[in-house]
């Protein structure tokens, strides 16, 4: 857990919300097809989806991040601080980008 | 949709809802971070600890189907039903493995 | 190293060996590029091509070894030999199914 | 193809070099594997090998990107430019960041 505030702006927490309510209606959807006894294939079509519609939430809070934190990091005038920000923003970018 | 019934063991039922119940709480757990105003890598965090999770909804459907659908197929008698299994194996690894 | 001996069929060496001298003759350009200091996203965009083509590799070998190897297993009259297979199918997929 | 000039530096473009190179060794390496009829999955573990090597190739290049292009299109005074660059830098952050 990182002491650094929030910087996610609202409009993006409202997109945000909108997309993780979805999913949390997916998953619901996934478990009716298991009591349901549906074929595995279809149920793993279904959790495929729900990995598409969780890199939309991954995207925007990478894009907030960009425009935001990354942003004001490489416009610093403190040199090592933007020297810092390259590590992070490939550290970031390799682990969360899927 | 298939027409395809079920196949997906009783113990593999209660493991999977297990799992996907727990992947409910996470995703309330974000909402609660967007409230709380929390820093975006923080919650981007939490995202990829969900794609893990998912990932292993997924692993439990992907071995029932090589367990019971793929090898009854691959056991068969019938060369053709054999052939047909290998595109539809490839296509199922290749487009769901994540 | 493994102590297994070779399954892969004639036909698909053959496929293989051109699908390498293809990757060779990529890598032969990016190095090209980098000698005309072409722009950095238009390398990117090559080596992700290279990415593309070594996928192809993967799944022939893939396919190779379902049909042959991963089938004699499943195929085998030994129960112990049907179980332990599903593991290594299960390992190899999430490892190598790019 | 770009009209972008070339914007990576003498450092990287040896590095890249030498890593390209090595690769080039890999994918003899593969094929004198077909030629001794090696094992499948020996084989393909090596061509999982490459994958990663690739990746360390791609991975200098985003660096390379973000240090040099982005940071200064980020830094530009033209607010238009900055805008633009942040749905560049999404399309190659998750198309090429693998």
């Amino acid at each position: 857990m990182s002491a650094k505030k929030g910087c996610i702006t609202r409009e993006r927490k409202v997109e945000l919300s909108t997309r993780l309510s979805r999913i949390e209606g997916q998953i619901k959807g996934i478990k009716k097809m298991l009591d349901d006894d549906r074929y595995c294939l279809d149920i793993l079509q279904q959790v495929s989806s729900i990995f598409e519609a969780l890199r939309g939430v991954g995207k925007v809070i990478m894009r907030n991040y960009l425009e935001i934190c990354a942003t004001d990091a490489l416009q610093s005038k403190r040199k090592e601080r933007q020297e810092e920000i390259y590590g992070e923003l490939m550290d970031i970018i390799y682990k969360f980008a899927k």
